[in-house]
């Protein structure tokens, strides 16, 4: 159960093998069946999709990116709008990251100006703490210092300054259901001292982020705020900070960070298996179909990935045989559906002959009915992850799926 | 009352100031109230619209363009996906123009190439008549003669011949309701002697048209076959085409042309008041609201224009106060509907400042929600008219409309 607002509340119903379990988390605008797949609308809408067509897929909640919102089109602008849920048209759950991973990731386009970003600390007074490993791995530029990060809008390269309490101010105003705490995401190859010292400074601005909330009575009573584990590769800096997250008045909890493949899963059974059970845990950005499995096998309740959208804008769709690319040659004459075992409306209406000619002829259209087949994919595999879980099915399920599956 | 299908019909079933008139017609696919809008499907698709979505507007009949899907995916694919009703999945009428149009005004972009050109022509075997009116005006190339037109395609440069027959049975194919006869577009300022001799010639491939359609007994018993009146803006000619047309067994006339703005409606009501009362009529490629409620009063059954999502995807909409671009930063902070007499869905769940937040971050969605708004605007100010056609009161509902809109 959720502590601190009688809005939210969050009940596992039933525990299957490892630590899948099934659950309902409530909000103020509806209840979210876990575990569950939220649908990414990064800057207030899910990429090619009406908000009736997410709900006609099954799609219970959706994810949008407050540093996107932030720079445009403004938080102050969603706020006067009536909030996220009025602006874009989605009267159900909803969240907000807390910007944290796209300043890092989407940073400064200007990667070879080094030497004149650093110049720009003295204008912000901070600490200037430049990441070298972010530098590195990402490409890209911010900078730290303890009090929050400094960075360039990705679009017109203007200065902007995010702390815990700029972000749970900013989240405040597009007034999502579900908000996180401000962190520092690292490169997934960080060592050990940096992923340390991000850590400690990641559960200050934890600690911050809550009380920024706290303070908000309005807000509180409205918006649940999780929590984000990080720590990298590292199972010694994962359990200290699941316990140290957990610790705080947190509603629920992120599992954040950039990963190398092989540590994803391992990473995820260390924080799940610290992590208390009486509230959500969102294993954030991350959707593919095997991850899927392996997060909810682990006691995951909620993903989010730009994946399903992302691909299907390039002509790619899942099937139960694996990612096909329309683009192929092969599929100008194929009247069969996308999959044949899928219930979703592109399935039901058109061929890949037709989508694939969409592709071809650059039809916006093209977009549409690949995001609709992609997302109703990946929702209705975590959905049917969860019935297994009520149907002590899981393993079967998990088999029957990955016997054709191929990544 | 059509004459050649049982499956076909046309009642006239009120008449109103003018020529006006309503009435039903009856396909194959379902019944189109007249007068009626019928939105472009240039490619099989409207473009970032589904049907459904398209249904919901309202929207009765669809118009897909012949040349553009004989060269892609080509006629072959959507006669082999069991026609463009199914390929499409559009479940009510549809039209295919005859390509006409389209390889005139889109035929080559070579324009630097024009004796290139003419040395094709012995490639088709055709007697050359190169149309210099076709070169100046439209700025593109087309190499006509008494046989058809040998034309190279935008896309990949690749030389194509359209006759007559090969258009009807290109049209055959695609499987469209209603079809248009072959016939040469000729340029608005041409001279009469290039109209004159244009216009024989259109007559000439009308009734090779209408031969080689009536030739083919499955399609004619599902087909209906429309004869397309020229004659730019020469009254004497414009008479005689229609006269001539008329003479003929088609099933409804198209009014074709490439006009200068104050020669539309002359031309129009020169047309309509010599074709017979018992066939529709069909203006073809006009749509914007001044013409449209011109057209209706001078007889005009049905109309066609992709002005509505082309105008769209450029963030321009349709409103009862006249057209406005939503890109102007006063919409930023705009939190009414597009239009407040608008009952689209797009006017009844979101505002200005969200759709011309999803225009500047270049999102899908925009083009989607605009079209929406636009194709209803148009496609119900025509259902406007028609009830008004019903009711007696087009003088009315005409005075105001334009008492606010401004072109």
């Amino acid at each position: 159960m959720l502590r601190c607002m009688k809005r939210f509340s969050f009940s596992v119903d039933k525990r299957g093998p490892g630590g899948a379990r099934s659950g309902i988390l409530k909000t103020p605008h509806g209840d979210i069946e876990t575990p569950a797949f939220v649908a990414v609308g990064t800057k207030g809408t899910v990429k090619s999709l009406t908000p009736e067509q997410l709900q006609a897929l099954g799609c219970q909640v959706v994810l949008a990116n407050t540093y996107h919102l932030y720079l445009t089109p403004r938080d102050e602008i969603v706020r006067d709008a009536g909030g996220i849920h009025a602006f874009m048209n989605w009267n159900a759950p909803l969240m907000t990251d807390s910007g944290g991973f796209q300043v890092f990731s989407l940073g400064v386009a200007f990667g070879a100006h080094v030497s004149k970003l650093a110049q720009k600390d003295d204008l912000v007074n901070g600490v200037a703490v430049y990441d070298e490993h972010l530098a590195t791995q990402h490409g890209r530029l911010a900078i730290i210092d303890e009090e929050g990060v400094s960075f360039t809008s990705h679009i017109d390269g203007t200065l902007h300054r995010f702390t815990p309490e700029r972000s749970i101010e900013i989240q405040h105003n597009i007034g999502a259901d579900i908000l996180f705490a401000f962190d520092e995401c690292t490169s997934p190859v960080a060592d050990y001292e940096y992923q340390k010292e991000a850590l400690t400074r990641t559960h200050r601005w934890a600690e911050r982020s809550l009380k920024a909330h706290r303070q908000n009575i309005q807000a509180q009573s409205q918006q649940a705020l999780f929590g984000i584990v990080q720590g990298g590769r590292y199972k010694e800096l994962r359990q200290d900070s699941a316990k140290q997250i957990a610790s705080m008045d947190f509603d629920g909890f992120g599992i954040g960070g950039s990963y190398v493949k092989e540590d994803l899963q391992t990473a995820v059974g260390w924080v799940c298996e610290t992590l208390p059970e009486d509230r959500p845990r969102h294993l954030l950005g991350i959707g593919e179909p095997e991850d899927l499995i392996e997060g909810v096998k682990r006691g995951v309740d909620l993903f989010d990935c730009v994946a399903p959208t992302r691909l299907a804008r390039n002509g790619t769709v899942y099937t139960h045989y694996g990612k096909v690319n329309l683009f192929n040659a092969k599929y100008t004459r194929d009247f069969s559906s996308i999959d044949e075992r899928c219930t979703c409306a592109t399935c039901a209406h058109y061929t890949k002959a037709y989508v694939s000619h969409l592709f071809r002829s650059k039809e916006m259209l093209a977009a549409t009915l690949a995001s609709i087949h992609n997302v109703h994919f990946i929702v209705n595999l975590v959905k049917r992850l969860r019935l297994a879980i009520l149907d002590e099915t899981l393993d079967m399920v998990e088999k029957d799926f990955l016997s054709t599956y191929r990544a």
